[in-house]
């Protein structure tokens, strides 16, 4: 099965102060790009970011292995450089298969949560 | 009237714990995808459920019947296998006629609700 | 200028109780079909409201002015029926020339605000 | 690196009273479009802003340098006039080269944070 664009953008990007919650992974402040690979062959992905006022970080390459999903957390991203925390943002990956991804985020900033997600914009490469 | 696509993808699923209400199935945490049948005909849809680290489950089988909605509750789902909660997963529906799918999580963990919701992404089967 | 698609669909659509504030048209639970007509001339729009357990309501019968915006209310809804609350329907849109919908939701059930919000599915109808 | 359309709308807009924070620029109700410029040249954009009851507003110019992103906040356009709180609107986007564009609105109303967020409607000008 396959289904998927081979490149998505997010221009929406932002990773709020942890929160009430900073050593509980699931619970403190994050984004996150959930990334589904539906075909029989890993996929190899690129991914951009891009700033208001510095040249675009990257390539990050991920790997998103046959038949499966991986929800890629922005705020673990260290290789070339880690994402900082209260700075735009926005995305570009490129897969060299379709694939699909979402954008969500958790804002666990003064003690409450908040959660956005939508479809990131797809495209062909 | 027909309108949408026979292939959809939500690349973002997650069941948080079950939050303060656990015995009200309105409130407590959950997931669906709603998907609206507009057609004269039953539509036949089979769900295919991603992880990250294993092989997928399913197929799931559902049928909406003409001209009705049916916003199916993930945490519902028990044949082949429950989906676990606390655990990434991905979601590709296939139907035999055009429908409309869209995600929507209520998130009720440390005792404040949020919602997120977007369309899935729509393609040819 | 003109933008936008001549069918739209919404297959989530729910509303809650009211909440804290029934008084309060802004604050209370409700639903919006955000529809906007950039053309020079008025949008006639049809709506149909689906089920899970019976027919179809409508159609309900708006017109968008040019170049105007409307974000109707579906709990304003009262010809040729209101939607009942607590009770899961999805919505389909046709217009006479294309226009763009957005769905949003405010949840004020036990208190606390939650929204979601996402474009509806677009097709030439 | 080109990806995106040359015309978006956002038909939902609304910016609700600031909230408890009125003075914390990241914390007030806010909306937000952000724009990603993956081209190797400047994107100039023009905004119009539609309204329930009255005549457009705009053009509303701007330019997001190459290989950025502008996360422009609809609570800080002046020129030719602010936007008005607690008013319905929508907006239309046109670029001289493909962008893409997300929604994202935080609403401080009553103390506490919601989020929603959505990628724009996009097409060809």
């Amino acid at each position: 099965m396959s289904i998927g664009k081979t490149a998505w953008a997010i221009p929406e990007g932002f990773l709020p102060d942890f929160g009430p919650h900073p050593d509980d992974r699931k619970l403190r402040s994050h984004e996150a790009a959930c990334i589904l690979n539906a075909n029989a062959c890993d996929a190899h992905v690129t991914l951009t970011i891009f700033f208001g006022d510095r040249e675009p970080a990257g390539p990050y390459r991920i790997t998103v292995p046959a038949r499966r999903t991986l929800h890629l957390r922005f705020d673990d991203l260290r290789e070339p450089e880690a994402i900082p925390r209260n700075t735009d943002y926005a995305s570009v990956f490129e897969a060299d298969v379709p694939v699909v991804i979402q954008h969500t985020r958790l804002d666990a900033r003064p003690g409450e949560r908040a959660l956005l997600s939508t479809l990131a914009f797809g495209a062909e490469a």
